[in-house]
């Protein structure tokens, strides 16, 4: 799914760890799912949502639901590479971001994440869903959100 | 996709290790894969595959190619979970195995890999993929092998 | 330092897990102090202390004040190790605990882990350290506990 | 140990991932010695050290021998710090670099790792230790390397 047109597009330049490596000398592929982690905590950096009060447990969070990824070349140690994140979906209480790992022109791998929008209520074990609140979505959504009626 | 009716399916109890969780109190979510990583290490170690050949690199491994989840409940420090692992389909030259982890009762999280069957040539970049060996389908697929024709 | 006689010992077997290993194709040595880490909260499940009331808040935890560790021979992917943990000093509000990294005969590495008995304070950053609670000081050194006077 | 004056000196200033932190709300202690490895890394990089070859095996490497490290404050979710690694000791066969882990004004932590320098033979399962080329310990130290004899 291409994000959607206008939406919010966010870019994040790494470079391999050597812990992130494993013994066939590549990136040891769970770690994808950490740089995706990674890609959506700049994106949240850069935004109105509060990551850090989140965390705390007073404010709310961005729990997984879903994710996925197609590996198509390996990270090597030392490769210097960039993840491109786009806001593909914003629904009431939930939202889809795309991640594609690019080593110079080459896509090494694409990807998703299916978040919640949700908060930790005391003495409570499930967390409660609750609506992504106007600002950051139009802040996700910028084309839409100055899109005349 | 339901395993297929007589495919070899595996399971691997652990206990989250603290360093697995992060700072929401809960296992950070790209861990799961790293466990799904681990299940299919476990089918391989109890199959005709040699997997230390593999990585040492005169055999041919099993590199990732796709892979996904869904996250239902989280898990906790001190949590002891079991991942249930079934062969879902085999082709020539790759296969899918599924993943479900379980808390007690409790399914938490399912996935999948896809993963190619594939060799590495010394002096080339790109991986060679060949067939699985007839000795480890028939292993895979344990009912399949032994139907009648 | 040996271990004071008497003092409590822990053993934890384990397998090296693919993901632990780099592109050396050894454990990444980190991962060592993840065992230690690891094989020190086995050494609390076998303890009167409570190491998820810790980890909740409302309890005393052992926050780490040191580590360290000598490397002696690699840990390679599927390698099946032993952590042997011993007690080897326990003082009014911090205790050391000694590990060694067996495979087979084979000593790989030795460490040791300093930590302090420290509660967290609501609204107050800094931890607080508090003596260690009786019961769990002769659970760590039986043969002293159990002496004449 | 205070560096020796002249010694190489590198700052490497990362950002808390969400990955590394633990159910405590901090960063997981062996993810310290992580950030070590990877500040030692970051000194090859801009060495005359081939970092890269050392890797694939034809090189030599720098293997570790011992480390340690003293913790005196914890590392949160998204916190920015600075680690500081400098040359402490060159001999013939083995280095000592010491870090320290800075977040502005307050220092974290404080650690040490001494590496061997050292060659895979084929064939062979002990690595083969050899003395540190010249242009290397000359860069490492360069005070020393321009003294007059």
């Amino acid at each position: 799914m291409p994000p959607s047109p206008g939406a919010r597009v966010s870019r994040l330049t790494l470079r391999v760890r050597f812990g992130e490596t494993d013994a066939f000398g590549i990136v040891f592929y769970p770690n994808f799912f950490q740089y995706f982690d990674l890609a959506t905590e700049e994106l949240w950096r850069h935004s109105p949502y509060d990551f850090a009060a989140g965390i705390t447990g007073g404010g709310a969070g961005f729990p997984i639901m879903e994710s996925g990824a197609k590996f198509f070349a390996p990270l090597h140690p030392g490769d210097e590479f960039t993840i491109v994140t786009s806001v593909a979906d914003v629904r009431t209480r939930a939202l889809r971001v795309e991640h594609e790992v690019w080593r110079g022109e080459t896509l090494l791998a694409s990807g998703f994440e299916v978040r919640a929008h949700a908060r930790k209520v005391p003495g409570q074990e499930k967390l409660v869903m609750e609506p992504i609140p106007d600002d950051l979505r139009a802040w996700l959504l910028p084309a839409t959100a100055n899109a005349a009626p």
